[in-house]
């Protein structure tokens, strides 16, 4: 059974003060359960497109692994929605500890981070990449122009893997993380070196997601939306730029504006 | 310590050509980690306003209480960002289960369902409410109206529990589901009726939005935005009348459109 980003359903629309029945086109949300090692691991609803992809990229982001190469199989279920994963060796202890509660110390790492799992595998950026503010504006476009179900349905996030001049990958999802560990898993999934690599993103920049561009290891998140105070705070720390906001011809920088290059002369 | 919804910060922002220091608005985002009985249960970020709310509102959703009186202690550590919640009783095995997947049998609930815990807890609607197409545009309206926070920030989430004509109580969070526990968590803490009350939300209707409309109990959920389609066939199983797309004078209705009351007129 091949699943698809959307499908067409009849509804009932009010406009021009009269209710009809018409046809829409509606978002799809697929659940799916991956096993590890023969133990249910976690269920997530996504959208069903990439979802070895999506599943490599989860896996890195909850610490389960760090290389492709440490999943040995992966099996994927479409029809029923399961996965069922073989990694090289069990998971750890400290690997399961993914959604316990980090009680900061003075460990050199963020206080900020919640997760122990997290202090343990988001990278503190070294990227020398820089942006003009042009190249802000243009990502943000050209990421807008390629994604054609969020204009038909009104329902995906969108987020794209670019160089400072084009977009490498571009990967939709209804979950917002959803659609950055499908960057996650293709960058794993392929070898890209990714520290020189910008994300382009639609939805907001929350903790959970600067932590997951940290992971992933590039040094610049561009964003349509707001981020949040916590994750300025860790983007501070971890030495990631963060742009928001970017709509039409302006846009905010949050943190680290060294990275866009024109900021020294604005000084 | 008091928490805040939102803070001042310094940025860098970009118009007009011209990149230039300014001060701006900033969501604020908390992590909350909650213990029952002594045990670690779970961490979330949230926007932290009415935790006694979120937090009740969260048990609830999760299947960990079913009314306000099954918690006998709640204690809010807020400047650390810890909750102790004591239970009457012990987490049962079936709770612990609510992460854990459902596989669909011939139950009679939805086949829809991915987890064991929501089949138990989330209710088929027996409301008779109805909506004239004139309320769903006003409710939104008035929500729209009452959330400042958005405007400042571009960053929350915004829930409201409404009669027909009028809101009752408005919850915002930078977490789409955290707003609607909030608004769970308000109704048992208050022992609000809610069978013949709406939801009004700015986010998407997702099956984890349909499905916590479902345990909370109202038979109608409005949106700004598009619901999945996971979401709209949960809502034909259990009898929820789904409105999306509520922009200006124009919306759509997406399951149980006989509750928008000129639907007959109309056919």
């Amino acid at each position: 059974m091949v699943q698809h980003m959307s499908r067409k359903r009849p509804i009932v629309t009010y406009k021009n003060g009269q209710l009809q029945g018409v046809e829409d086109e509606i978002v799809t949300e697929f659940p799916i359960t991956i096993h590890i090692n023969g133990e249910e691991f976690a269920t997530m609803v996504c959208t069903p497109t990439h979802l070895e992809e999506l599943i490599i990229g989860f896996l890195a982001s909850e610490g389960a692994i760090l290389f492709k190469d440490d999943v040995t199989d992966l099996i994927i279920d479409e029809s029923a929605g399961f996965a069922y994963v073989t990694l090289k060796s069990e998971i750890h202890e400290k690997q399961q500890q993914h959604s316990k509660r980090f009680i900061g110390s003075c460990c050199g790492k963020s206080r900020q981070f919640y997760f122990q799992n997290d202090v343990r595998t988001a990278k503190t950026s070294m990227a020398k990449t820089r942006l003009k503010p042009e190249d802000c504006l243009n990502l943000m476009k050209m990421m807008q122009k390629n994604s054609l179900v969020f204009k038909n349905t009104g329902g995906v996030h969108n987020a794209a893997l670019c160089t400072p001049s084009e977009i490498l990958v571009g990967r939709a999802d209804i979950g917002r993380h959803n659609a950055i560990d499908k960057l996650y898993g293709h960058s794993l999934l392929n070898k890209i070196p990714v520290r020189d690599k910008v994300i382009v993103f639609s939805g907001r920049i929350s903790s959970e997601i600067l932590i997951k561009a940290a992971k992933i290891g590039v040094g610049i998140v561009l964003s349509k939306s707001a981020p949040t105070d916590l994750a300025i705070q860790l983007a501070d720390d971890l030495n990631i730029t963060t742009v928001g906001f970017i709509r039409g011809e302006s846009f905010n920088v949050y943190s680290h504006p060294e990275r866009i290059s024109d900021y020294s002369m604005a000084e």
